[in-house]
């Protein structure tokens, strides 16, 4: 059966809003037959289910349908170096269940994916839902990836990861898709999903041990040729020449910008501080060495920044990352060199803000990867099979605000 | 009648590799029947054919289909600061006839796009095919462009220009899709369509009096949110520093990098050079001071495409513009300060070539802007009403090699 007009209208309804069968068809292009007949697919399988309308008492079945996030669920996983968090989500991203525990990455990928497989299980035991609700797996690793095939590549601080095939391994306990992705590239999906679903143009830059960034072009996140795009943690900047970095390189703007070498030179100016969130609590206390070394952290971040402007020309720019909880003395020092180099056109509608999802970002980031490849129009059929009827589900309307957690 | 499904079949056979109807069920995934109904529709309007095979004698119609470029013509235009060139192709990007000519583009849109639509008008007639033919007009200009509008947006050198409603004016006489954009943008599509199809991430770098790129991330033109993407002439380089621009900043690298400013330098070294052809001559016969200038002219551009390597992570970098024209010693340069300061993974697969397609980047590109928009699967209803049966039409297979010229 030719289910592509079924994906184009869960796609349709995806954003959440309710609508007739004669929106759809005006949406959709697609005759009133051809309507009929994929809608009763997609009811069949709950994945859109009738409006309960307030206005209609009569008893008769609403005339609008909604997609419903409740038809299966998504597992999501954000593995960083020193912790790790698991979730299951519905099929919007909303966390239902979410467990973190202090985990190295460095235990190598069979000791860490067991763990994961393990919450995993645990969690759908004590919701009591079957394996079959998830529909894909979506991971956050810390690290390049090579995402058409799940594999890390090459990743400087996880040992015995390289080339390893995280996929295949899930997917001996989870016999579904198994979606892989560096952890700010996830970052960046969770902070577009949950507060900027229309910017196309977007870059979501963590600061904390390291930098990096998730780079949105044309809607689409951008992975490059080997998966490394957004690595801008070692652009050299001005003020970082002669510098070493860890990667071998001089002058890389995370020598002189990331969290530890704040810190250093915080110490050189007489202030305790070791970590971020060292950082941070000197910065909310008023502490004005630190604000004055956070300020200057922005402004060479800043200068690395005016590049990707004239680059990629984006509309909006999100700091993110334990530095970014400093505030707006980070992002001031931010947009003093942006808005001071850049092009007039290139900064017209740009703005630069703080993130707003916070440290969710990564886990509803990874429920997102797995929800955009498990929902793609392209894919229904495999969907409508997998979500057989029959299996009990929840049904409910997409509400981002409400989320539980477990741990 | 819906007609997405030929529309994808039409995407399928833009390859121009023949096909039977078995391998389009088996690429599109649609049933016998679908596809029967749908090459019924491409076969009227001649947009798709069936292959006359060699090893057939018996007179028995082919069982292979093709994609046939001579269904429909592309109108093009490739508009810059001194000259004008327009060009007639066929659906594949092929030039069929040619004209170039000096035109200042600071004498405002309504005399140039006047001159463009005269231009049009003439090979029509030259080539003995009515307007109905053309399917689109793709227009390159030289300056940002508001690609989903087709409005210039603040042009430096376009004095009349901004905001000037290109497509609205040029339906006035061409009642048909009029798509505008950068000239480096449509020198990026051109050079990929003619040899880099299956290149997803490149960036074409132009390098004459300005500097200027155009991005494919994704396999999708990349334009950002103010249609600036790509303008890479401006950021800051470390040899620049101090040095005043044109656009009111200093240390950019245009104002060291581009062949005025590479002029300059060889002026002071004693050597007579104004424009980019006078550095490409000078390279060409030996001159050493020349050659010098020109590699480290390449060192400076590959500073800046350090930070672009890092961003994007693009598999290939196509040096295009005049002053590529001075060959190896410019990519030299390039590439030496490219592999020296890149992060391996970003360098592993990466190739920096110069341009193949050369001076006809812009045409061919601005050729496949409109050929991209009218054979879009989802505008193949609109193609099939506009492409009447009955017209008049050359069929023919694709064939990039041969191009004929006007001029």
């Amino acid at each position: 059966m030719d289910n592509g007009g079924a994906g184009e209208l869960l796609r349709i309804l995806r954003d959440g809003r309710p609508r007739t069968r004669a929106d759809l068809a005006a949406i959709s292009g697609l005759g009133r037959a051809a309507i009929s007949a994929r809608i009763e697919v997609l009811l069949e399988v709950g994945l859109i289910v009738p409006v309960s309308d307030a206005a209609s008492t009569g008893g008769r079945p609403s005339a609008r349908l909604a997609f419903n996030p409740g038809a299966g669920l998504a597992a999501a996983a954000d593995l960083g170096a020193t912790h790790a968090t698991v979730a299951l989500t519905d099929l919007s991203g909303r966390i239902l269940l979410e467990t973190t525990e202090g985990l190295e990455i460095s235990r190598g990928p069979e000791d860490v994916l067991d763990w994961l497989v393990m919450t995993l299980q645990d969690q759908l035991e004590t919701m009591g839902r079957p394996g079959s609700d998830v529909v894909a797996v979506g991971i956050g690793l810390p690290g390049p990836v090579e995402h058409s095939t799940g594999k890390p590549n090459s990743p400087p601080i996880m040992p015995g990861w390289d080339g390893f095939d995280v996929p295949g391994y899930v997917q001996q306990t989870f016999d579904m898709p198994v979606l892989v992705d560096n952890d700010v590239n996830i970052m960046a999906l969770g902070e577009r999903a949950t507060h900027w679903p229309d910017e196309d143009n977007m870059i979501f830059l963590k600061v904390a041990t390291g930098i990096g960034s998730g780079v949105i072009s044309g809607g689409v996140l951008q992975r490059g040729a080997a998966g490394v795009a957004g690595d801008v943690g070692h652009i050299a900047v001005s003020n970082a020449a002669g510098i070493p970095c860890r990667c071998g390189q001089t002058a890389c703007l995370e020598a002189i910008a990331g969290a530890p070498a704040v810190a250093a030179g915080l110490r050189e100016g007489g202030v305790e501080a070791i970590t971020a969130s060292d950082i941070v609590s000197l910065v909310r206390s008023g502490d004005l060495t630190a604000i004055k070394g956070v300020r200057q952290a922005g402004r060479d971040i800043g200068e690395m920044l005016n590049m990707c402007v004239s680059l990629i020309n984006p509309s909006l720019i999100v700091i993110g990352g334990s530095l970014a909880q400093s505030g707006e003395h980070l992002i001031a020092g931010i947009r003093e060199m942006v808005y001071a180099r850049s092009t007039p056109l290139a900064t017209q509608h740009l703005n630069i803000i703080q993130s707003k999802i916070g440290p969710d970002a990564g886990i509803v980031g990874a429920s997102i990867l797995a929800i955009e490849h498990a929902l793609a129009p392209q894919r229904v059929n495999e969907l409508t099979v997998a979500l057989q009827p029959g299996g009990h589900r929840n049904t409910f309307l997409p509400d981002m605000d409400h989320i539980t957690r477990a741990s």
